[in-house]
C-alpha cells in the first residue's frame, strides 16, 4: 500500500505518544523521540493534511455518569438488504455507539450504552420496532478487561 | 446513584462539546454553555477530580495506516475459570484492543485489528497458542456504519 | 440503593424464618432473633408498608395433583415489536406460569405447568396458534435439584 | 393417576383461594366455597396429611431488598455424569435459587438472583470456578411479564 | 397405569418370542414358556383384544430392493400451527416413512427411504415444494448400529 | 444394482400386501395379484432365498403395554472414534432400540423407548455414564403423525 | 456401478499423469506406464468418447491477479423452494465460482472469489439483493492447505 | 497492488479464453483477441513468468469414475492450535482434496470425495481416527448448480 511509504518511524512514534495523551507538549515530545520540536510540528501538519490524525477526543468515564451497562446486539433483519434503511433509523436512537457489517450470522452487529437494566429494556424495545428488525440476540459486558489503542510498537512477549 | 447529584446540565453540555473536539478552546466552549469561561475551567477541573473526564486521546484514522482489517472474536476457553490467565496472555498481544467477559455463549469476547489477511492469520494463530483457549469464532468488520460516542442529549427523532 | 437503609440484620432474620415457614408465630421468631415478640410487630408492619413482604402463599406440591410435567419455552416471535400482544394471549393460557423478556436468542421465555405429555402436546399447540408466535423450543424439566428462595445470609462453604 | 381419585372440585378450591392469599380466615373461604368451616378444616387436615398442601410462605418482594437481577443458566458439564457433584456445589453457592436437569442442550438449567451486574459477575465466577463445569451461557431477565401459580380452574378466554 | 394390570410375565414371555419370530408355532412358544399351547391361544386372543398385538408385518430388506438412503429430516414451517396441513401432504409423498411432532427446535421431525442421492434430491425437492415449509435440515444414516425392538426383560449388564 | 434385475412387478405386490398384514393367506394374495397361490409360494421362497424377505414380526402397540414416551438422542462423544465402544455399552441398555451413525452434528443419533418421565430419567442417566460420552440432548416425540413402510407403489397425489 | 468396468489400471495410470500436467506428451506418459505410445492415443480416445476426460483447463493463480480473497456462502433462502429462480440470479454475478444444493441447515452453499474486503462487501451486497434470498453466512478463507485433485492411488500412509 | 500494473486487458483475454479450453491454438486465440499470434506466445511466457499461469490440469468428471459423493466436513479439533499436525494427517488420506483455515466455527474446513455412503462412513472413519480431531459435521453435495472459474469480465445481467 503506496500510503504507507511517506510514513517513517518518527511519525509513529509522534503518533504513540499523543495517543496516550492528547495534551502532551510537542516540546516534550521532541525531546523524546530525539528530533527538534519544530520536527514535531511539521510531521503532525503532515499527518493531520495525510487524514491519519483526525482530531482529539475527551476519555470519558461514561459509568461515572450513570452508564452502567454496555451490550453488544446480533441484529437480525426481515431481509439483509434493508441493511441502509436500518442503519438510518438506528442513528436516531441515541444510545447506539457502534454499527457494522459483518461476516457471520448476524444483519447488523451494534453496541450499546445505557444506564441500568430498566434502560436497556427500554432501548431494546425502541429497535425492535425499527421496520425490517427480525429479532436481536443481546451480549451484555459485565466486566472489560482490555480497552486500548492498536499498539504500534509490540511490547516484549513473556 | 449519587455520583450524578453533582452534575448539571453544564457540565454535560461542556463534556457533550469536547466530546466533538477536545481541542476547542474553553472561551468558545463558554459562549455556547452561555457561562463565563472561568465557568468552563471550574467545572472541567470538577470533572476531572471526579474522574468523569480522564484524558484527551487523539483520533487516529488507522486504516491510513494500513490497518485494514478488524474483526470481533468469540474466544472459548477450555474452561471458564481460566478467564484471568488466558486475558493476561492476550495483553501481550498487540493487536488485541478490547476483550470482554460478556453474557452469551463466548468465555471472552475480544477485538483485534490487523493490517490484512495475511496479518489476521498470523494474529489468530498466536491467539490460539494461548494456553487455555479452545477454539475462536471470527466476525470480520466489513463496514462501520456508525461510530460515534453515547450521545448525552438525545436528537429529534424524525 | 438508598431502599436498603431501613433494613438491618434484625429485619433480614425475620424475613428469613417466615420464608421458611410463613405460620412460624411471632413469639418463636422473636426468641430465635433475640428481640421482643412486640418488636416482631413492628418490624413486620414496616415491612408490609414498604411493600417488601407482600403476602403468604401456600407451598403446594401440584405433582399431587396430577400435574407431572413442567417445561421451559423458548418462544420465537414472527417480530420481537410482537411482545406486548403475545403477552396479553398467553395471559389467557393456565398453563403457563411464567413468561419473560430476557436477553439471549428467544423474544419470550415462557414456564408451562402440565399434566402430562398429552396434555403438553394440547398446551404446546394453543401456544402455537397465538397470532405472531413462530416458532417454539421445548426444555422438559426431568429432576428439580435445587428449588429454594434467595438466602440473605450465606450458608458455610465446605 | 389413583391419588387424584380423593380430591374433589371442594378440595381445588380451598387450594384456589388459599393460593392466592395464604392468610384468608377459613370462614371466610367456607363462605366462598359454600361449605361449613369445620369441612374447610378437615380437608385442609385430609390435604396436609396427603402431602398436597406443604406449607405457607411468605411473598417476599426481593427486588425491594436490592436484589434486581435474575438469570437463567444454561451450565455445561465436561461430563454429563458429574451432575450430581456439580448440584452439591452449587447448594453450597447462595444466589443459585433452582437448577434443573432438563431434555434440551444444557447439562444443568438454573436460576439465580443478585443485586447488580458487579454481583452477577462475581457469582458467575464462583459457579465457573466448580469442579466440572466447563463453561455457562446467561439469559438475564428483563422484565417478568407473568408469574403466577398454576390455574386449577382456566379463565374465560376471550 | 391400570392397564397393566392384566398382563402378567406369561404375556410378556409370549410376546417377546414372538416378537423375534412372528411364525413361531405356538406349540413351541408354549413349551418355552412352561404352559399349555391352549393357554397360548387364549392369551394371544386377550392380547389382540386389548389392542397389544395389532397385527404381523413383513421383515423386509428394503435396501436389497435398491433403497440405499434413509434420511432423518428437520423440518421448519413458516408457522408451527400449520403443522396439521403440512402432514397431510407429507402423507402424498410416498417415501416419508415417518413423522412426529417433538419437542426441540423442528416443527416436524421425519424420515424418508430413498434409492439414492438422485432421489433423495428429488424427494427433497417434493418436499420442500409443500404450502407452509420453510426449510428443512438432513441427517443421512450412514450406519445402522442397534435395531431391535424395546426389550421387555432387561440383559444382564456387562 | 444388479440386484433388482431379478425383481419383477409382481414380487413387488405380493411385498406390498404381506407388508400391510403378514398373515393374508397366499391364496388371497393370489387372487389379488391374479396369478396362481403356486406363484405366491415359489416367489416367496425366491424373496427369501434372496434375503429381501427376512422374517414376520408382531406389530406391537408398546404404550398399552404402558411405554408411554418415545425420544430420539443426539449424542455427543469425547471423540468420534469411540463409536464402536459406545455402541457396545449401548447394546446393554436395554431401552436403546435404534442407533445410527449419521451425517450431522451428533456422534450418535438413538431413539429410546420408556414408560415415563421417570424411566426417562432413569435411562438418560444410565446413558450418560458410559464412558465416552460427553453429553446428549433429547428431542420427545409428543405425536407420532405418519408411521408405515415405505410403500412401493406411490399412491395418487390430490 | 457397469461404468467403471471398461476402466482399467492402464486408464487410470493415464489420468493421474496427465492430470498433474496436462501438457505431459504421449510418449513420455506412453514410457512411465509401459505401454506404446500408440495405446495412450487409443485410451485417451475412450476416454474421451466416454466423457470422463472433458477438457483440459489452465490452472491460474489468481490471487495475482489481485483476487486475495475466496469465502464461502451458507445462504438462506426465504422458501427452499426458490432454488431454482435464486441459482439463476447468481449465475450472473460474476465473482459467485461454485453453488451447491447441500444436505444441512443451508439452502445453497456457495463459493466466491473477490478482490479484496471491499469488494467481498460490495459482492454481498449484490448477493443480498437478490429476490427470495433471506440472509447470508460468511467464512472467510484464510490458508488453503490442501488442494489437489482426487487421488486415484492412495499414497502410502506412515 | 503493483503486480496488476504489469497486466493489460490483452493478458485477460487470452487467460479468459484458455480457462474454458487450455487446448485451443494460439493462431485461434490470436485472431480472437486482435493481436499476432507472436504476441500470444510472448504474453503466455511473461503470464507464466510472472507464474500466473502455472500448469494445465485435465477436466475429468470424476462421477463417470464411480466418485458419487463430494462433501464439505466442518472439522472441530481438541485444540485450534494443532491445525498444522491435523493437515499433516489429513494429507495422507487421499479422498480429501481440499482443506482450509477459515473465519466461522469451523477449525477446519474440508472437501472429500467419495465412491458411495459406504465409503463416504470409511473415510470419515479414517479422518475421526486422526489425533487431535474432535468431531466432524458433514454436508453432501446434491446437487451442483455453479462451477466456473472466476470471469474476468462480467457477463450483462439480464
Amino acid at each position: 500500500m503506496d500510503k504507507n511509504l511517506d510514513i517513517d518511524n518518527v511519525d509513529l512514534k509522534i503518533i504513540s505518544l499523543l495517543n496516550e495523551d492528547a495534551k502532551t507538549p510537542y516540546t516534550e515530545i521532541a525531546k523524546k523521540v530525539y528530533v527538534s520540536s519544530g520536527t514535531v510540528h511539521v510531521r503532525m501538519r503532515k499527518l493531520e493534511d495525510m487524514g491519519i490524525v483526525k482530531s482529539a477526543t475527551l476519555n470519558i468515564d461514561f459509568s461515572k455518569l450513570g452508564y452502567d451497562i454496555s451490550a453488544y446486539l446480533g441484529i437480525y433483519l426481515e431481509k439483509s438488504s434493508l441493511y441502509d434503511n436500518v442503519i438510518e433509523k438506528l442513528k436516531e436512537i441515541a444510545e447506539v455507539v457502534n454499527a457494522y457489517y459483518t461476516t457471520g450470522n448476524y444483519s447488523i452487529f451494534a453496541k450499546i450504552i445505557c444506564k441500568d437494566t430498566n434502560h436497556l429494556r427500554d432501548v431494546l424495545n425502541k429497535i425492535q420496532k425499527v421496520d425490517g428488525i427480525d429479532r436481536t440476540e443481546t451480549l451484555i459486558v459485565l466486566e472489560e478487561s482490555i480497552n486500548r489503542p492498536i499498539q504500534l510498537f509490540e511490547q516484549d512477549a513473556k
